[in-house]
């Protein structure tokens, strides 16, 4: 999917919402365990029933390859089962020397037809740019991160000036184009949004941490949004995991309704 | 695995050698690819006949996951296969928040009972803490890596001082010891080597790039080797494609053989 068609699928559901499948085979509800894939029987109800409020399914791939081959079939299934017209995200955080990006790239985008992948920048461009020669796939490169430990590197002052995500942010843009990179920007404060806009005004953001994790959806949207809205704000927990029983596709798909809606009044406000 | 028992094989063998399993279906001997499983059957045979002078296997995960759940069974496969005091380093370079980097310790520590992981560590503490919490397990934190693209931000200057790839060194050493951590240091220029065992003198490196990617040997061992060896040195290429004909795994066996040679005149030198 390239930008201006994201962008379409953003103005016609009025929506810049990710979900994001972080499938725990102990969280799920207990009747599913008597299905042959829980996994894939989880996700198939909580897509049947978000589907019409997110354009971005965001399936973090750690929790399916903690059950090895079994897993990795119900994360096939998963990304097949996702509409033709939603974004997929393979949360995989990948990055490796050239030849051996090469293959994770034809893991994601082609044996798994994702849209995009996150990728780790640590060992800098040769272990990016292999996955920038697929037509309409997407990188989306951590840039700074909302864990604790993202403090860690991420915020060194470099002697050159800034800080070390801001030159991720700056050299990242001699890789590739905003038509084929994103940024994971876990910021919810405006001043480090207002910051990291003048540094990638043009490109979409990856946030995640809105919702269970407790940013702000409205700052986001506020010192985020772009011309072509340049957002994607994931959540996870706070919608697959917000009720428990038989009930919890439903009860999913009206929280996701709360955040679409929520979305379309800083459609209206911001862009 | 622990140090211990690793540096008994070491001694056992007079070898540090690791066999790098990135096993490519388009460079493996065209006769396998009628084999049910060719990447295994390649594998199979390359353990057969370096087995003996290696101490170290190295699957790089890339190259499976790139095939889906067909790959993933050539790996558990491989894994499986490889004689029970053998050191497994799987290749995979994950790294994410807390809760994610645990699902990926249990996918290789649990599910694949490899020994230790390759982990990127630009997200901090929480990413790397959870496969800490594994008895007997290792992480291998990414420090230098020998690619163009290493310098893009690992030798960016910190205003605290030294370089970030320093500031990893030091900074992890805060999250575990020798005997659960070890580096990736692509080093191997001797002045490169002495700075790195002035931060980590005790902990084991894992060095790639030395065989096909020209680093020297000599140096490694000279500059590196502590008092309980404190090396991997990993070769891929070099053995494992060294020969594509039906005689690969004979010839690869003597590659390996080569290198174990040479590794034994430098334990004797600078052990």
């Amino acid at each position: 999917m390239n930008r201006q068609e994201l962008f379409e699928q953003i103005q016609k559901k009025s929506s810049y919402l990710c979900v994001g499948l972080d499938t725990d085979i102990e969280k799920i509800p207990s009747h599913l365990l008597k299905e042959e894939d829980p996994i894939f029987a989880f996700n198939k109800q909580i897509i049947d029933t978000t589907a019409e409020y997110a354009v971005a399914y965001k399936p973090n791939i750690a929790f399916y390859e903690a059950h090895g081959i079994a897993g990795w079939e119900s994360l096939q299934k998963t990304i097949e089962y996702i509409p033709e017209d939603i974004f997929i995200v393979a949360d995989a955080k990948r990055g490796d020397i050239g030849n051996t990006s090469k293959m994770y790239a034809k893991a994601f985008f082609e044996q798994m037809n994702c849209d995009s992948i996150t990728v780790a920048p640590y060992m800098g461009e040769d272990s990016v740019k292999p996955f920038l020669a697929f037509e309409d796939k997407w990188v989306i490169l951590l840039a700074l991160t909302s864990n604790a430990g993202g403090k860690d590197f991420q915020n060194l002052e470099l002697t050159q000036g800034g800080e070390l995500y801001e030159e991720v942010l700056r050299k990242s843009q001699e890789w590739g184009t905003h038509d084929q990179l994103m940024y994971v920007v876990g910021a919810t404060r405006a001043e480090a949004l207002i910051n990291i806009r003048q540094i990638v005004p043009d490109h979409f953001l990856l946030v995640p941490g809105v919702g269970a994790q407790g940013g702000s959806l409205e700052e986001v949207s506020k010192y985020g949004m772009n011309s072509t809205c340049g957002l994607l704000v994931n959540s996870s927990r706070g919608i697959i995991y917000a009720d428990d029983t038989s009930n919890f596709a439903t009860v999913a798909g009206e929280k996701a309704r709360e955040l679409q809606q929520q979305m379309t009044d800083y459609l209206n406000k911001f862009l």
